[in-house]
């Protein structure tokens, strides 16, 4: 048992700051290729149709913390990889994120992502669901370029998964009566599907047999749950101006996330009510997010819920026993602290 | 020059009744291809989130044409394939054009398709996006479990040209000033990829040398091209029961078609003061359509629109001069006939 348990550092909250730093120590390992995925994401995101560079770009610029794509050369990295493949892989995985983050702004009608407008709020719905699809199909491009059929299937599948995490996430917003189970599967898929295939499609382009395949992949989704966990946790809390994000935007979609799930479970009959009218019924009024926000502090659900993102967290760390020990297993145990511990 | 010139029936219009048997009579030829088909975008579109299937299907039900799907079996079929390689492929087309199918509704608002409610009027424009998202990832599974490379890089590509030619059509949009070449320019893109591919593929599953490949991908592009001008025809015309479309679709969002630019650049001072109001401005009233119909009508725009439909029609028949004539080589001359002739 070589995963490291929960850091020092783990255990308290970082400031914006301190994650920029921690980020880009972990970055330092494979900080050329990444160099290479930036450079590679500006050519390729280019076309003679003026508004899809401009539209992408503003989303790229926003600057995403790219954490698909280091999972991708992190994983190439500790199975010895040493050619170039992953570099064109990590781009495609970055972009079929970036598809669905444009898709996803649309759906959920966002006007502000990363602490800037999104692209809907400045040009509407049209071009960001055009841009996305311009993307994606980049992203299969860029596949077959590489020709790895494995990695296509990985990804493909992987596109699949998450389209379906999505609707199922609109099929349980505005619904209270959603549990830890379905809240869970809709994470999985619409985040952890893909980080953990970026960690998988590592192991596949250094030709290693398919346990350590299934152990990235495994790193992966743990390491995907985790985060999401946080987002949602993040979500609030009332450290918005640190991650650029407007607090409270699942509550007022009516996405019923699992903080909101273990505040409304062991709620009285009247918080139960207040979760139903806010949440299931769209009646919001002025304080309800400073309500719930309570409600959730009262029944210490922040906390559970970090607490199964650390669980997570641990999960991802243990599925790299078979992996020696070295700069990249430690990149990686670095970066399941980096993504439970951000500022919140 | 086998090339089919205008066919006798290719001058006159014909009914719904007459466009459906004929139709039936291509499909003839790949009967139980496109029942293969038929059966396998009916199970490839399941998933456990039952909101996919219940969506997808009320596209599917709403039954098209399945032009694109047919130009994969049909091009298999005149190079004289004899596997079975076709029906999956042709499945991954129609799942594609599905997909840009729902998010074309989105992007126009459009709430009739078919004759049928669009997905985004019933379900919003939440779950149509994520659908196609699916629908789209769907594709590019069956591409890759058929494993050719060759495939994957014609269809990603084309994928991504008809989103670029999606979004060069919301840049044109509410511009009187978009002139042939603009406009060609697009429905090559938005259109005519698919089409191409569609077909180009059929002589890569055969193992057919490059030039029959390109041979094919100009008849699919030629009846692209001559499908789109026809479309953009009827959109103008009076006969929307006959087709089960609104008309007016593409004057009351803005688009500018070719019945429009050629009613434009050669109308006076005062149409062109019309068009500028109605499609750059927005302010349309009643009796706009009738208006723009008469000034169409004035200038003869609707056949000059046939006109040039007929002669990418023509183009198409005479790429396939490399192949012998038999009853594939007929069905697709049929083809060409059957989009340029549909009822309008």
């Amino acid at each position: 048992m070589n995963a490291l348990p929960l850091s020092p550092r783990a255990t308290g909250r970082t400031s914006a700051g301190q994650d920029a730093a921690r980020l880009a120590a972990i970055r330092g390992l494979i900080a050329d290729e990444m160099a290479e995925v930036d450079r590679l994401v500006v050519a390729r995101l280019d076309s003679e149709v003026s508004l899809i560079p401009e539209l992408a770009r503003h989303l790229v610029a926003a600057g995403g913390k790219r954490v698909r794509p280091m999972l991708t050369l992190l994983a190439a990295k500790l199975c010895g990889y040493e050619g170039g493949r992953q570099v064109r892989l990590a781009t495609s995985v970055e972009f079929i994120h970036t598809a669905t983050l444009l898709h996803d702004d649309v759906v959920d009608e966002s006007d502000l992502r990363r602490g800037r407008s999104t692209a809907n709020a400045l040009w509407g719905n049209k071009a960001p669901v055009l841009v996305g699809d311009f993307l994606f199909s980049r992203a299969f491009q860029l596949m077959t370029e590489d020709g790895s059929l494995e990695v296509l299937r990985i990804l493909s599948g992987a596109s699949a998964v998450i389209a379906e995490g999505e609707v199922a996430q609109l099929m349980t917003t505005n619904d209270t009566g959603t549990d830890e189970a379905a809240y869970f599967a809709v994470i999985r898929a619409k985040t952890a599907a893909l980080f953990r295939a970026a960690a998988e499609i590592g192991a596949v382009v250094a030709g290693r047999p398919s346990a350590e395949a299934a152990a990235l992949a495994a790193y992966g989704e743990g390491l995907g749950v985790a985060f999401q966990l946080v987002d949602d946790a993040l979500d609030y809390s009332a450290h918005q101006a640190l991650l650029g994000k407007t607090v409270g935007d699942d509550f007022r979609e009516g996405k019923v996330t699992l903080p909101a799930i273990l505040a409304f479970q062991t709620g009285d009959a009247e918080e139960r009510a207040f979760w139903r009218r806010a949440l299931e019924t769209g009646d919001q009024r002025p304080g309800d997010l400073a309500q719930a926000q309570a409600l959730i502090g009262r029944h210490a659900a922040l906390e559970a819920t970090m607490l199964r993102a650390r669980e997570a967290g641990t999960a991802a760390c243990e599925a790299l026993d078979p992996f020696p020990d070295g700069p990249a297993k430690r990149a990686m145990f670095d970066l399941v602290d980096f993504c439970v511990d951000r500022a919140y």
